[in-house]
């Protein structure tokens, strides 16, 4: 548990949030500013920061608390999927682990501006492969 | 294997792909669209739509690859951090589940359009978590 960590104290039970799911190894929560109504977030017990941090032996436990919520979530609320999203450092507001899962309907009116994309230049995404293959043999 | 999957002949090998990472449990390439250049796909070997197909014991072994994807990415980017998703069912482009790693940097111009928020009324947010508990006694 880290001090002063808002995730922590919800999970410790200190600060009020509407809990969905409470067990031994997440808890998971209705974010405040949902991107639409239902929005959950999914953060484990232990105190990381982001999904690097999360112990090797703890993924399977969590992503399986994160199954079940993507399940739930467009059960309850008659939504056709969901979009499931974790940012890690660049545009994480708290630094607790967190797995959004947000209800997703058809025309909802997401998607047009959700992935703006980019484009490689010829032999340019040969290079990127090439240094991602590289560091993940080092890592 | 599901004929006519566009990411089921990447993993056979019959679909070319700047491949990053390919063993038992996981095939990683880049998305020909990138938001940012080195976005990763990450999918698993064997046919599924979505997250929640997953077999429940695939879970772990396959958020562990997306887990080491997501250290490699910025590491071999020089990039701040990742942006993990992934879609199900509504603004799913490929009907096999594959979770985006995305490089982020500070400042790329992501941040602002990219959580468009709603708010709830007084007791509607106590009314959504009772239904998704509900749902999650029920699944």
């Amino acid at each position: 548990m880290d001090e002063g960590c808002v995730f922590c104290g919800i999970v410790a039970g200190t600060v009020a949030a509407d809990v969905v799911l409470d067990d031994d190894v997440a808890v998971a929560f209705l974010d405040r500013s949902p991107v639409f109504k239902g929005h959950v977030l999914v953060v484990p017990r232990v105190h990381v920061v982001t999904l690097t941090d999360l112990a090797t032996e703890s993924i399977g436990p969590f992503f399986e608390r994160v199954q079940r919520i993507a399940r739930a979530v467009p059960s309850a609320l008659d939504a056709h999927g969901t979009f499931v999203a974790n940012n890690n450092i660049v545009s994480q507001s708290v630094a607790h682990l967190h797995v959004h899962v947000v209800p997703r309907r058809k025309r909802d009116g997401l998607r047009g501006f959700f992935w703006p994309r980019e484009k490689y230049a010829a032999g340019e995404a040969a290079r990127y492969a090439d240094a991602i293959r590289t560091s993940l043999r080092n890592a």
